[in-house]
């Protein structure tokens, strides 16, 4: 079993066009490879809501950092397309870096608002270069929808904002978090983890959800911030980002009683592993208004 | 004689979609309005290469820096309508700033190279406002080609160098500035001149044509632009912004004999007013190689 590949936007073109030709809708899945079944899931719920569905992988180098682990980012080309085979994904797109960025690119996207804090912070020209890779793709392929995880949240929330800002004329569906048995978010980095340090990980999940019950009982955010940043560093985890509770939309920074839709984000170390991950908070609403008393009382 | 107006991203898609159904193709025009005869060759030559043509009237206030003339820029849409019906444009594009800039907008995007240095020394905030409003409206529209005057020579290569960075897929093309019968470029922003300085407003013409053609027989570029500088302050311009010699692609300054094809670009104020006009340098192929070992000599 195998998939077909492009490796120019003329090729992907081509592809597209045919499709269109035939009146089929199209659904594009943008990764970095290193598929794991976080990402098989979104390339699923594609195939549920589109005809043909396109898998990218690109590993982009601008939005790694200096420090980053670019060069040493997992690239499993041959595995990748195993698995997209084997689901039914439509086709992959694995340009090299030259067809995505040739001599003389100039041109960068800024998100301002929900780039900053939390991931905006500790690496400053993520958003940048996330903002405009996802830009190309998707008027690389022009499909009637592109899917993204819950995982990156601060992204998925930046892809938002600037397919609505720019105009671009494509559905972003967004698919929550797939999670190993023990709660752990998947994710391609998880590779980089010792055994030891994987057993650790799985803590960072689980006090998100205690901070997110909490929060939504009506414990104040900070309140419930602080005692989970000691859990988290208790649990073996050497140095955290952040861990904040946010507004799910606007992810502004929310402190005290939580009445809206939010979100508690989070980026911690196990060694030298970035691990983030995620909770939705329900809004207060959700809550039985006897909680809800007496928590503001 | 009339023709359609619409307001709204939705209208405007929705008369895109109808075209597409029938096979036509579309040319966009984008304007800021207070249209002359270069505003018009533009859709002349559009209707030549399309069979629709939408023109696009924006005055987009997020490419006007804090002391620039937002308020005041010429406002004529009845005027406008009138002439686009006349000459056969197919659809005008007016949408109202809310509808641009909704509540919340965050996105900007940055050109840097051709964007630095002339008109982006003056104008700080100029050619991301530019890049941003075109590149919504390329995708607001998806038209098969949009057309842009020569005459803000700098602002066709900023949107040359986007949409090729950013996969737009569209075709970007160029038309020669359309001038007054004594050379002087039209613009919107001649409207300001009083009478006497109308008069004085033809030499930046005339200084830059003579540097082309000074360049083109093998003088060094910064002996003519020197020379050129004191001849347009002597015809009474009151400020010279720059007035440079450049590559006609990259935009990169060009300084001695000049070898390849390049352009001579001026911006320069009479009274309130600032004007701005370029010319063509020719390659120096074109000049007889008598001349050119002449002058290496």
């Amino acid at each position: 079993m195998n998939i077909p590949v492009v490796r120019t936007i003329t090729a992907l073109r081509a592809k597209m066009a045919a499709w269109r030709r035939e009146s089929l809708t199209v659904a594009l899945v943008p990764t970095m490879g290193a598929l794991h079944a976080g990402h098989l899931v979104l390339v699923q719920e594609g195939l549920q809501r589109a005809d043909r569905v396109v898998v990218s992988v690109f590993v982009n180098p601008t939005q790694f950092g200096p420090q980053e682990d670019f060069a040493h980012y997992p690239r499993v080309e041959t595995l990748d397309r195993e698995q997209l085979a084997n689901i039914g994904a439509s086709l992959l797109f694995a340009p090299p870096v030259t067809e995505m960025y040739p001599a003389g690119f100039a041109t960068t996207i800024t998100v301002t608002g929900v780039s900053e804090g939390l991931c905006g912070t500790f690496r400053p020209a993520y958003f940048t270069g996330v903002a405009t890779v996802v830009t190309k793709l998707l008027l690389q392929s022009l499909p009637d929808m592109a899917l993204f995880g819950e995982k990156d949240y601060q992204q998925l929330q930046v892809i938002r904002r600037l397919v609505q800002d720019l105009d671009i004329p494509v559905s972003i569906i967004s698919v929550p978090t797939v999670r190993e048995f023990d709660g752990l978010a998947l994710s391609s980095r998880n590779a980089y983890l010792s055994p030891e340090e994987r057993r650790r990980a799985m803590t960072l999940y689980q006090v998100l959800r205690e901070v997110s019950i909490a929060v939504a009982a009506g414990v104040q955010a900070d309140m419930a911030t602080d005692r989970a940043r000691v859990r988290v560093l208790d649990a073996g985890f050497n140095h955290i980002d952040y861990l904040e509770v946010r507004d799910a939309d606007t992810l502004t920074p929310l402190k005290g009683h939580v009445r809206r839709p939010a979100r508690v984000l989070a980026a911690a170390w196990l060694g030298r592993t970035r691990l983030i991950d995620n909770v939705p908070i329900p809004p207060r609403s959700d809550v039985s208004s006897m909680d809800s008393k007496a928590n503001s009382a």
